[in-house]
Formats: structure tokens, C-alpha cells, sequence
């Protein structure tokens, strides 16, 4: 049973496929579409929320088609034959604006914008969204890791505990938002991760007696020897063999590597333990960490002065512990040369008309300090406005700006170069430093403002003055 | 890019690998091993856990190999060029031991059994725990959906939400947990799952005018034509485009199917499209609901007398919510003829030795009231025990039993028929009707009995007395 076969086309929610045979059958094959990929909230109660999932989004893209097997497999559900005559040639050619993987990005600002005809616009909706809303989620619960733990080593032990195959992507996601490396080997072999991993309860227990367990363990991987010392008793036990199997290991020139301590108060066991290490003169034995762990418990361990050297951060990490996701949606912004808007009795589900881009404002410090919407034949903003209170507005040309999104696929193909998750991880890094601490702590953030130009500000009021309900 | 390519040998965590060469190396390949896998804890403050994914695991272990190409990566971050050549011709011939899927399951009692040699046994681990945590976590949120919503049809619309490639046997698990049918094509597919949908705001926008575009849906698709009612005002704009529509429809010999609720009070908007359709002499239109739905909104949408025929369940449905991960573990029981067990200094988190299996009690009036786990030699019980306070017992050699767990793999291979989701759904009905109302409630259900019997407390006490720290 092959899981995604090369062609993704069926990686879609039905209702696409209906509209795409509505607007098949009504001839509206060719009426041009722009779309906007945006997100309305930031998970984790946090500040901001890191862009990842990009080049699995757009390989993915390269491959949407449909092949005999799935037009018949349509044709046996309703879908009308001339209809899947139409998708088994089916190429999509779109544009897509999108920032560089791993960029900061903010609510009701439009991440992507996505351009073709009304079909193939329409019919990836479901596909995007999976991809980006997902591995945004991921990325950015790995960046509020890394911002606590500062330089420490951190793995993704997550696989066992992902949702299903969602680990497969979630590893990526990781790394891209800051961990080290992961346990995840079919992802670390896909994407070129780096992998790791130390042993189970379950080695110490087939080896009947805990100390030969470690020599056993020592003895066939010496360069990376890492012995988990609670299968019986941490203090009593563990670690009292670890450090006779050290010694052994000294003897013949090696060295314990790491002990990980899985279970109990990390925060008292950690100290108990990095003492009887220096005792013992393994100073350089390090000490890791695992057992559900999050950013909130590893700023506690580091208040508490807990030396602990690394970290395995398993179910937290990849299913986005307190978020399940983000709720990224993709909205119509143009029909033909028409700009559209969805009109809501709440006012903050309006959406932006238009085909339009992003400026983003750096002061003079180098910080982030404001997301400018404006329309695409705009060259920058004097002021920009607050999204639904015109008389809240910000100052913005006495700031250097850049242009948010670029193009990344033209006429159907990826025009960017892959970059690997490390490099990606680089750029998060870099951007995060542009990113004031105020939106990165935890508590209540600052809400980083994302505004409106006056253009675009005056084409939706005169829309909604034309929108009337029963048109 | 290939997601899973047919063999899935390096969907493990990096440690298996790891231990895996190990006791290559350490001339164990052939010893013995036994391993259980269980949960402790029941997700969403819930009484009972649906088992679910089982067919989808013993599928990707038929495929538990490793080609050259692997090998190769493997060899390249370290592994051993004997050990891989171990590998590339690496068959597991293991024996399972497991529910029929879409059984209901409790906390602390042996699930699934796996035997093999203690390499084989251990290596598939992490695609074990990943595969049946996950779908057992979505089938049994489905299952409480489906125990609020009465013959009420459903449908997943999660997919855009899933996390990531979750979405794929996402769906198949919502459908056996008594979902009716999904948007995710994909799936729908491959799992012979029935696909749904309707349309989108974008399809309503596309036309510029409301009942221009109602009317251009129910052009192309009569037979199955759903109203999307909520684009500009539910009640003074799409409700009355709808009635318009579903008039000219009749004229035609055609019907209007449903109108669905995408925004807003749905309780109050249902009742208020009720009666204008009613008014409308449109009696047979179906009202169908969505937006952030799950157990509980439905559940108080019913205390309200809301008139909602059906309903699309998303992100909620698809990820959890509530519960990010089912947290199955899987422990070594036995290796060669020996028990193990885990002392812990917690004393929950001890394991059972020995290789087991589970006796569920039935009593006279047909309903579960009891699981016993016994050693596999053992063919009932008189009394079974608590798992940690022997003076709590409970008299079982009145009721009627059943072994809950078959053999469902032998010599590596899949030993049982596969069943379609819906059959799977169907028992999982089956199994409903014979759990207590009081398990199935969601606040502060009943806890059902899990004990064990006189011979494994009395096995397990002479391990602990025997298994001193420091050994």
C-alpha cells in the first residue's frame, strides 16, 4: 500500500473537485483567480509564528496531477467523464508570491498570494493549507523551545506519539524552528537531518543486570555511549554503574559520552547527579534530559539552576502541545480584473480585497516594527491604518522597508533554490533576532502590528457600500 | 519526492536502530523477546479508548524491510557494514497477539502482544506506538462525537487541518470510530471511505451575485446540490436566494438537498431556517451545520432543539482536540523464559511480567464488566485483583468471558481478513451497546475494572523482592 503516490491531485478536500467540474461545466475554466493563504491567530498564546512547510508545499505542488487510476476512480464516484478528461491532462501554470521558508509572519497579513485561473487556484486550497498550517505550527512550538534553552542540544523524540505520518513532516518542522536533530531516521534520510538517539528501558532489561547492560552497551558503541540510568533507581543505582562502566571506558581511552535521566524531579536529580559525576572526575560526562518536557519546564529547570546539558523533547514538541493547529485559511481576492472581498457580521472576518503585497517596516535599531498591507501597484506607505480603526495609524517612511513575499513558482514550477532545514533553521535565527523580546515572551506578548494603506483601506469601505445582502 | 516509499524499515526512532546493532553485535539476534503494548491514561477525560489502526500496522509491517539504498544511508551516519548487511536481508517472522480492531480498550491491560527475537520485536516499535496511538485517539473522539449525535450523519472535513499527512489515516479512523463519511478524497480512496462535500464562500464570490451562483450550482450539480447560505447574511440574503432556488428546482422535477450553516448562533439561525423553509413548503431541505464543531457543541446544539440534520466536523475531529496523543507505551515483558519487569518508584508505573493475555466478563444482561489480565497459561479467573491493593478483589467465575485478544500476525504475516472502516465501524456500535451509559459519559466516567489475577500479583511481588537496586 503506497501512501502518497507521486501525483498528489486526490490530496484534496472533495468540495474542491465539485466547484472545479462546476466551473469546468459552466466554461469558466479560464477566469483568473488570485488567493490569499492567511492565519487569524497566533497558537501558544504567543507573539508570532514561524513561516515553514514551503518546499514540501511546492514539490508537492509540482506533482498535482491525476493519473488514469484516480479519473476512474472519480468517474465511480459521479464525477462526469469530460470533466476527468480534462484532469488526467491536467497541468496547473500558477504564480505563487510566498516569504523565504522560515521568515517571521504575523495575523491578517496575506502570507501567500496564489494566481492562475479559477480551477487550479481553487483546487490546491486543501493541499496548502495541510502543508503550511501544519509545519507553521511545528516550526514555530520549536522556536519557543529554542528561545529558552538557549545554546543547550535539543533532539525531537516525537515520532512515536506524532499523528500518524504527520511525523514525517513534523521533524522537518523542527528542525527548521531550532532543535538540533531528531530520532525521526526516514525523515533525517528524506530531508537531511541529523539523527540521534541514546537506548531504551528495554536494553537494560534484556541484559539482565544493570551494569552489564551499560558495559554491554559501552562496549559495542564507545564514541557514543549514552547509558539511561533509571530503569531501577536513578541515584541508588543508575549512576553508580554509569560511573563504574566511565572508569572501565577511561581505561581503554574512551569516554561516557552522556547519561539521561527520563523520570523523577529533573530539576533535584540533575544536580545529585552532575555531583557525583564531578566526584567521581567525569566532569565531562554530560547530563540529558527527556520525559515530557516543553519550553514552560525548561525555562523552570533553568531557574532552578538544573545542569543539564540536552534535552529529547518527544510529544510536546511534534504534535504542538496545546495548539492542535493553526487555523490558516485561503480566501478569493480577484475574479478577472475584480477585486472580492467576504463581507461578515463580524467585522474582523472581513477579508482584504485585492491583489496586494506586504512591507515590512526595520527601524534604525534593526527590529521588526510594523507589516504594511497595501495593493500590488504600491510602492510603500506614508502612514499605515489600523485594519478596522482608520483612526489608529503609524508613522512608516522614515523606515527602511522590505518586501515580504517573493516570487517562488511561475507558470507551474519552482523557481527558488531548496535550501536545506539547517539553512532554513539559520534564517529563523536571524530573523528572530530582528524580532523585539516583548513579542517573544510567553506572557501576554505585545501585539505586533500589521496595518493597512489608505488605498487599500478606501477600496474595501467603497465594496462594502456596494455589497448589499440579496444581491 | 515519495512520501512512503513500499518498504518502511526506517520508520523507527534512531535508538532501535541503535539497540538493534547492538545486540547484533553482542551475538543476541536470536534470543527470544516479548513485548505488550498498553496506555495508561484515557484521552479526553474519557471512560473507554476505540482500538483502531491495527490493519494499517500489520500492512506496513508486511513491509518492515530495508533496501540497498537504506542500508547505504545507514552505513553512511555510522552503522556497521556487518550489521547492515544483516538488514538488507532482514524478514521479521513475528507472532501478534492483538484486538479485533475497533474494540473498546482500558488503561493498563496488554493490547497487543508481539514475540519475536529481541531485535525484530524491538525494531518495530516506534511504527507500532505511532500508527495505534494515533488512530485509536481519532476513532475514539469520533466514537464520542458519534454517541452524541444519535443517526445524525457526519462528515470529516478535516483534512486542510490535520497535521500534516495525519489527515490520511486520520480519516480512515474517524470513519471506524462512526463518522459517516469525509472530504478527503485521498483517503476516501484508498480506504474505500465515502467521499462528501459541498462548496465553498469562494464559489458564492466567484459569480458576484448570491443567487446567481446558487443558481449555477444547482445547474451542474441537481442531484446532490448543498447551498453554502452564510457568504454576505444567512437569514436576509442566502436562506431567501436558497427558497428561490429550490423553487425553480421543483419546477424542473429536481430537489434542493440541503442548505449548509457555516457561520454565526447555530442554534438560533437552524431554527430560524427551519421555519422559512417549512413556510417555503420546502419541508425536505436538510439543514447541515459546521464551524469549530465537536462532542460538546453538538451535544448543547441538541439541548437547545436545534433542527440540524448533519454535520461537518474539522479541525477538532481530525487532530484531537483536547488530547494531542493516545500515550501508549511498549515494554519488554519477557526475554527467553525469563520475566521482566520495570520497578519504578512510581508504583503505576510498574509493568506486568511474563507473557499475558486479557479475559473481558461479560455479565447476564450482556454488558462489559470486567477485564482480567492472567498469565497465558491461565484459562480464567474466580477473582480477579487490583492491579497495586490486593485487599480490593472481585468475584468474575460467575460471568461469561471471551479472550480479547487473536492471533493476528504469525511468522510475519497477516493471519486475519481485512475488514472495510465501515464493518469496523459497525462493530465498534456492536461494542458501544455493551459499555455501560456510566463509562460513556464525559463528565467523571465510571472507571472501568481492570485487575489482574492471583497468579501474576503473586509473580510480580516475587520479582519486585527479588530485583534489588545496584544489580
Amino acid at each position: 500500500m503506497p501512501i502518497l503516490k507521486n501525483n498528489t491531485g486526490l490530496y484534496v478536500d472533495f468540495y474542491e473537485l465539485t466547484m472545479a467540474q462546476g466551473h469546468f461545466l459552466n466554461g469558466k475554466s479560464d477566469l483568473p483567480a488570485v488567493f490569499d493563504y492567511f492565519f487569524r491567530f497566533i497558537p501558544f498564546g504567543g507573539g508570532y509564528v514561524v513561516f515553514a512547510g514551503l518546499m514540501d508545499l511546492l514539490e508537492m505542488l509540482e506533482r498535482f496531477r491525476f493519473d488514469n487510476d484516480d479519473c476512474a476512480y472519480l468517474e465511480s464516484i459521479g464525477f462526469h467523464k469530460e470533466f476527468t478528461g480534462y484532469l488526467r491532462n491536467f497541468r496547473h501554470r500558477l504564480t505563487i508570491h510566498a516569504p523565504r521558508e522560515g521568515e517571521i509572519v504575523f495575523p491578517n497579513e496575506p502570507v501567500i498570494r496564489v494566481e492562475g485561473n479559477i480551477i487550479e487556484a481553487q483546487i490546491v486550497e486543501t493541499l496548502l493549507l495541510n502543508i503550511i498550517n501544519f509545519e507553521s505550527l511545528i516550526a514555530t512550538k520549536a522556536a519557543r523551545i529554542r528561545s529558552v534553552a538557549g545554546d543547550k542540544l535539543i533532539s525531537d523524540f516525537g515520532l512515536r506519539r506524532a499523528q500518524g505520518l504527520a511525523g514525517i513532516h513534523g521533524s522537518r518542522a523542527a528542525i527548521i524552528g531550532g532543535i538540533n536533530s531528531t530520532s525521526n531516521v526516514f525523515s533525517a534520510k528524506l530531508f537531511g537531518l541529523k539523527p540521534t538517539g541514546t537506548q531504551a528501558h528495554s536494553w537494560i532489561q534484556a541484559y539482565g543486570d544493570e551494569l552489564e547492560a551499560f558495559r554491554q552497551f559501552a562496549r559495542v558503541f564507545p564514541d557514543r555511549c549514552i547509558l539511561l540510568v533509571d530503569t531501577y533507581n536513578t541515584l541508588e543505582s543508575g549512576i553508580p554503574n554509569a560511573i563504574t562502566v566511565a572508569k572501565e571506558m577511561e581505561v581503554r581511552g574512551e569516554r561516557l559520552q552522556a547519561i539521561r535521566l527520563d523520570s523523577g524531579d529533573l530539576a533535584y536529580l540533575s544536580k545529585r547527579t552532575r555531583a557525583m559525576l564531578d566526584e567521581a572526575g567525569l566532569n565531562y560526562v554530560k547530563i540529558i534530559a527527556s520525559n515530557q518536557l516543553d519550553e514552560y519546564i525548561i525555562r523552570s529547570l533553568h531557574t532552578q539552576g538544573a545542569p543539564i546539558d540536552g534535552y529529547g523533547i518527544g510529544t510536546r514538541l511534534i504534535t504542538g502541545k496545546g495548539e492542535a493547529a493553526l487555523d490558516g485559511v485561503y480566501k478569493i481576492a480577484m475574479v478577472g480584473d475584480k477585486p472580492l472581498m467576504k463581507i461578515s457580521d463580524n467585522i474582523e472576518k472581513m477579508t482584504l480585497p485585492g491583489r496586494k503585497k506586504v512591507f515590512r517596516y526595520i527601524n534604525g535599531e534593526g527590529i521588526f516594527n510594523g507589516d504594511a498591507v497595501v495593493l500590488e501597484s504600491e510602492e510603500g506607505v506614508d502612514y499605515m491604518y489600523h485594519p478596522h480603526k482608520p483612526d489608529m495609524f503609524k508613522r512608516m517612511d522614515t523606515m527602511e522597508k522590505e518586501e515580504l513575499t517573493q516570487k517562488v513558482m511561475d507558470d507551474g514550477e519552482v523557481i527558488i533554490n531548496k535550501e536545506s532545514p539547517y539553512q532554513i533553521a539559520q534564517f529563523v535565527q536571524e530573523r528572530m533576532a530582528m524580532l523585539s523580546d516583548e513579542h517573544k515572551r510567553f506572557e501576554f506578548p505585545h501585539i505586533y502590528k500589521v496595518g493597512i494603506s489608505k488605498q487599500l483601506m478606501d477600496l474595501r469601505s467603497k465594496m462594502i457600500r456596494e455589497i448589499k445582502p440579496g444581491r
